[in-house]
């Protein structure tokens, strides 16, 4: 397995149950996942990233969250405008977005 | 955020509309999550290690899988066995269990 340069982890409040009700879910995570893949897509970065959905990280309060590995890098209060800044900056500039780190 | 030192992720094959139907899933994922934790406590491993189950990975006929970072090292075919092994081998002893890598 090929280990992707940028692995994003977007908490969609997934529970092993199968319900959906976390606070990040409720925050509309589901549709930051949706814009993760498009601007992927759009900046031709497919082949570098890779897009997971989660379950809760426990850090409901900073919601909703991603994690970006290896470099371990969480951010937080995400929305689409946040979303756009870590695709530009962060996967393809090489630069972590400070306004959105937790 | 302080990152943890092993971040595991398991697929139980979550998926963003709430049902669980997935290959990992079927294949009792959702047991190994419950190992990883056991086998993380009984270790005393708690404040290094974080768990976390995830949504499809795309490798399905590598299931169950997970992947360990900021290591990037990915396993398949997991069983109980092999997720003693690997918090035995590799995050209490350091060295990646090559028997399960994919």
């Amino acid at each position: 397995m090929i280990t992707p340069k940028h692995h994003i982890f977007v908490c969609t409040s997934c529970r092993i149950n199968g319900t959906q009700q976390g606070f990040c879910f409720q925050k509309k995570s589901v549709d930051l996942v949706q814009k993760f893949t498009q601007e992927i897509d759009e900046r031709e970065l497919y082949s570098d990233c890779m897009v997971t959905h989660t379950g809760c990280f426990g850090i409901c309060e900073k919601g909703p969250v991603c994690v970006v590995y290896p470099e371990g890098i969480w951010y937080g209060n995400l929305d689409e405008e946040a979303v756009e800044r870590i695709c530009e900056e962060h996967l393809e500039g090489g630069v972590p977005v400070k306004d959105y780190q937790i």
